[in-house]
């Protein structure tokens, strides 16, 4: 039940210990080691010395090492999901769902290992450049350290673990602090695999400490997080020259015109909005629906909710458990309060039942209210009445975030303008905002992140280009 | 003489006001406005206000417009060299190198605002992902804000404002002190071109004062920076999600193998070292010669140096010419009598005549000796022995820096592995590290920056990716 | 009066002459000499013995040539506009539309020119492929024979010569017999913009005689030929192991869905059907209307029509001339009247007034009728009904052609199935098949050719792909 | 013994059998079916009428059947090399490494499955573009004939089939007439994977018949050939407007330049000259030697094959068992021969024992001798000797053919210039020509063929570019 450390290899006690607990059952579940400063620094180092090695990889071998990997998370296909469900409540239906992902996630990692190339450079295309042999080399850009969020705790994990081996790179993952049992589970599965000792460090304890040891040491090349605007910037400002990929948070919003078919739209937004208790970056979280359609829209999408089963994460029928603390339960609710003093109406949900918040639906919320303008993180949705398409993607815009969007609609030029004027990294066209497929370029403008994920494009940004001319001239 | 601020397509005076001087007679040439906090801000505001305008440009209009400017700058030729060499006291024959640089680099950015294009998105590749159309968007990213050296006055602000305008971005630009007329008078063209009103905007003045607020404006989207890396950590720490590019100094090297024809190389060597008085980012500055050979090669190059002429830079026949500022020969000097103390001998210059720093040739000189391991920014080069190519390999590691290098040599195996092990940007092969053609990706690794230039590179890094997916379902 | 042949440079007579008349005056405009085998043979052996000096040229010197190719149509534009009315009778407002679009071809090919390149292999993705440095090179194909059609004489042209100067080619050009006017005038140009002697050659004749010559020399490394299926079929059965590239016919067809608005899609049609007389690859032949909407916009597309002014092409005011020759308007009206014996009717046209063939609108034809099935090459277009979407995709799928096909609707689902269903080389989604720019892909599927047009990809079919794999193992 | 024809997803006997023997032992080992035209037509029936199901397939699932094929591959590894060795006589160790490089390749084709996508066409690059998104999609090509040798009946039928599959295909494969059992093999494993029925089949017979059959056939859209030049031209002059792909033969050359470590040179040599009996398309079949090194290369070169052990190609040991048949046989004895009436001396080998070629050594040969001009397919080399190495280049040169070539060299500018000058598809630096990885584009120029092989590459020849543009003013 007491938890080791992963450095360098090596199965790590620490002399600190914190306990974790079950969101859902709130029992205790394991002891976390606390590493200290010492203990961050040997991770990074063993990261920094291990860095020739794991740049010398060919890609055959560095894909091997993934597809090794993918044939163990097959294997062991239930007992990863049990783990997530366990430390974060998350329903174990999602959860077996997060590993398919995952598996998918280190495969196209391993087939892009074996992409990873630079380019001709048409040199003589300038005055200058003529009798020149050019190309570009993509190397691997050393230590990456990652921080990742509790929310995924194994398929956003894969979206920085899988690229960087595949890049050549070594690793210090500092998991969120709630999750920390899928990271351990990785490294296990690494070991196996065939991962040079090394290459893969997990530090676990004050998000303060490894956190601050990471980010400004010089050792490290680049961090990779996901989570908070608040904690992303804090990040960058501090990270030196160091490469610094965020993905940060969301309030997406999807549009649903007129003259759609409700009845097969109103199932994708019940699970956009609730699945993982809300707990998604790309959550459902904001519906302006036609008014011509509101009322309809609304009462089938309250019935819908209502029919969500709440309860254990490790049961397979649950569609709904607890939220990831106490905390944000309070939050949430506190939320759902301030919108209903600010005009809000709550149809369904709001209440709290033991530590599960119930699944809730407001109508009429201001713009201005949390649950509308911030990352709501929790099984609460609104829904609001827009006079026409126009309407929706100024208030889909009208928000510091912009992940992805979704509009349903059936027009060309309706939605043609929508991929033009939302604002955001990515728009869905008949679909919600939720929708994800983990090659696709991910990410978000404004305050919702910097970079793309997508092992393509992740690997793009753990790598460094190189330029290689050869002057032909014989000297 | 009084220049004045251009604004949202107006001429406009400031209140107050600095006298420019030429850096080699020493006469003041002009009188630039000093912009105040508002002025700047007007200028933030007509950039933003005017990027829908300007983001609506067809790619066809954008390359007309570049073209027109192209075709400007032809037409007056030898009236920007001049200002060039007024105000930077770069020689003549340098300065008209750079303004056909800066031809061309605006004709493959004409070009490559054409070639703008997303990409499509396998998205079946997924288990979750048939019966979906997916391809990415290239926007412009939004205001952009430049913040240029004086070393190449035209070149530099076209590597920033070339790809700006094929993104479809408006511009701030804030020109290095020194050197403003060049920035003015691409304004008068640009003009004269057809780029909408409020496209581009030129404020000059305080650094602190105009970069603050540039770099902590919320209407910015970019910062574009070529400069030192004090100045560039400094503004990637205050410009919050902001993406920043960052183009820093180096001090580049050169290795040079035994057994090749030295008469070839040295006058190549002498141009890299000593154009525009060494003011440039991938000047020469560290020479590593095979110890066979490097008594010859110190006595050829100190004879090519010794021939170089001095003198006024608007004269055809100068080579070399003053250095930017009074502050910088002073310091240049005080680096060159530390080397000495510590060691190294001055083949050849290493005096101060009027304003001019002789080209100055340091032999045995320590690596951790200031005109080694910082960016020596003067005419001032260092020629050092070596047992063999790893040597020198190892030597030119040894910097904080990373932007170009080069080696010259007939072995393949010696030429491939120094461009694996070379910790830089670029890597020459049978070149020195000066060598720059402006499509090429051009940037550099370690604290030599983040950001990669060449016309499609930074185009990339000026736009955003938007993905958008069809849903192919019948809803 | 008397022209004369291009042979490596030379401007040569030959020993018969052939007259050329005007297809709309019928007079005589012009003694054509009919190269002998051994003018052709002059002609392979100069494009042959210039193909290094063509290669070495580098990618700046070519986009250079083709640059100044551009600028000197540009003057020119009147005068080459009045040569293709001339000789082929095109009204003159499209002639110059096509000198317009000939100089845009000729600038996307200077700047092709300079994006040749090769990529980058991943040879390390293989078990037996580490340690290796691989990349591909772009090569010269040799020489380019080029067969062209009379029906844009320049801008078609444009489409073989631009791309094969782009590559480093050198060509031998067989125009059309009745518009060799516009070659020789090519030719003109490309000698004054620099072209090497010998890189472009024409020969005009017997289209036998100097095409079997070309099909069948061993000297000659690609045939790219537009024109018809039969002929086509002819060239690539006897061309050896030469690459051909084949840009046949088509009998384009267009859907237009009901709920449209009619007043904006009217014009485009009627330009789309009659515009050179409907000697257009991708001229409108078919409209398949959906049965809602038939009447009304059958009564619309009549009107619009009859309002075109006929009458002598180098008028700036006619929309329509003669045809290409009497043979031509005889088969059409030949056409029309079988067309009429199976049942169509014609509801405008359908006569002959002195050499011009009226535009002609037919409903109810057959779908075996020639002016269906057959390429019409003439103003004549079929409007039929449908009763869905479906019944036009299966229409036009109806055909040995594959060129292109368009569709109007509103709705997303029809518009993308439409995309997937359609078997053509390019679908235009709310525009008619007659929608071509000229940087786009362009060709055919069935018997509409094999090759793609629009000069990236023409380039690409014109170079060889080298692969060049350097083992890094020290020997 | 008595195999069946795979038609439709049924095994099917034949009204007539022949004999297969074993090339090593000349024991009958089957008795193959040699399917009627009705047979022939009915396989391509299956094809045609099953090419809907296969093209929509998504990427997942297309991949995911090669991804299972793989496995069943590695599953059945030794049954597979021996049915190879069996048929073939190809030494049990070669086809040991065959059986891996299939699978290498089906993996690929698994991989790439994933990643065939159309690109973004930058429409607004032309004046008449604005307002439009364009993009390509790249769709299945049909019924894809496959007509596959004998050397490498496992890979070279990966080669076809793979890419085949990836791609959305469905195929028709007549293997060569010697080893059909690779191919009824294949079939099975198919089965397995759970290729659709009717999407994969196997028709053996007369290669005429068979042949003619496939090449002529309206619903075959192309052919893939690997053989000789004669049948390759045969092929595309009957198959109207088909694609046809052609692999066709060599002669590959490699030049040593002095200065090298011969001694590991050598073994390289040995391999590339004689593994499968030389019968590779890029069988090291020309050694030029500088004259410096001609003498102790060609002694240690007569040493190291004398070391090669003959035998039963199912014997572990075996490095060298029979020609593929009698004829074989006596066609190359009659080619040493010649070489030696031509003045060419033998140096080891030149004898048959049994129906083995002993491994030959050949110097001083005419270059106009069959040994040298033609593809030998027999374990025959030739040794000349050089000034340097552009005698060499010019010797390579001088073939019809032009596959890959090598060149030992230390020299950069010499490996350099070997590289831009050698005619062939790809030049291998400091390796023999023989080096193949099954990722990289592989095919020749002149009469070694019109295509690359390669996954990647061979996908792009399958399938049909579509353009597809919405334009997006409202109608």
């Amino acid at each position: 039940m007491r938890k080791k450390l992963y450095i360098n290899g090596e199965w790590t006690q620490s002399e600190q210990y914190a306990d974790l607990f079950s969101p859902y059952s709130e029992e205790k579940i394991a002891e976390i080691p606390q590493a200290s400063e010492e203990q961050v620094d040997a991770a990074i180092d063993a990261a920094y010395h291990n860095r020739e090695s794991m740049a010398k990889l060919t890609a055959y071998e560095k894909a091997k090492i993934l597809e090794n990997l993918v044939t163990l998370f097959k294997e062991n296909r239930i007992k990863a999901a049990q783990i997530i469900s366990l430390e974060s409540a998350k329903p174990l239906k999602f959860s077996l769902g997060e590993v398919d992902r995952t598996i998918e996630t280190y495969k196209f990692a391993a087939e892009e290992a074996k992409r990873i190339h630079g380019e001709m450079i048409p040199m003589d295309a300038a005055q200058n450049g003529g009798n020149r042999l050019g190309y570009t080399l993509r190397e691997p850009i050393g230590v990456v350290a990652a921080i990742t969020p509790f929310n995924f705790p194994m398929n956003l994990v894969a979206h920085k673990v899988g690229p960087a081996i595949a890049a050549g790179n070594t690793i210090v993952l500092k998991p969120a602090s709630q999750t920390p049992l899928s990271a351990f589970f990785l490294a296990e599965l690494l070991e196996e695999a065939g991962l040079p000792k090394g290459a893969f460090n997990v530090v676990t304890g004050s998000g303060r400490l490894v956190g601050d040891r990471l980010v400004t040491s010089d050792k490290v090349s680049m961090i990779t997080f996901t989570g908070s605007p608040e904690v992303g910037l804090g990040i960058r400002n501090k990270a030196g020259f160091k490469k610094v990929a965020l993905e940060l948070g969301s309030n997406a919003g999807l549009i649903i015109d007129e003259g759609m078919d409700l009845d097969k739209i109103i199932p994708k937004c019940v699970t956009g909005a609730f699945s993982n208790q809300g707990q998604v970056c790309i959550s459902l979280q904001r519906i302006y629906v036609h008014e011509n359609v509101l009322e309809t829209f609304t009462e089938k999408f309250k019935e819908a909710t209502e029919k969500l089963i709440l309860g254990d994460p490790l049961d397979e029928q649950t569609d709904l458990s607890a939220l990831i603390s106490r905390n944000d339960i309070e939050r949430a609710k506190a939320w759902i309060d301030e919108a209903i003093e600010e005009g809000g109406t709550v149809v369904t949900g709001g209440e709290i039942v033991k530590n599960i918040l119930l699944p809730t639906v407001i109508v009429d919320v201001k713009s201005h209210s949390k649950v509308s303008c911030q990352e709501v993180f929790a099984p609460i949705v609104t829904i609001n009445s827009i006079e026409n398409v126009e309407e929706g993607i100024r208030q889909i815009n009208d928000s510091k975030y912009g992940l992805q969007a979704g509009i349903f609609t059936k027009d060309i030029n309706t939605a043609l303008n929508a991929s033009k004027q939302l604002e955001v990294g990515g728009v869905m066209i008949n679909d919600i905002p939720t929708y994800r497929v983990d090659q696709m370029p991910y990410g978000g403008v404004k305050e919702s992140g910097n970079a793309r994920e997508g092992l393509k494009y992740t690997i793009e940004e753990m790598t460094e280009m190189k330029l290689v001319v050869w002057n032909q001239e014989q000297f």
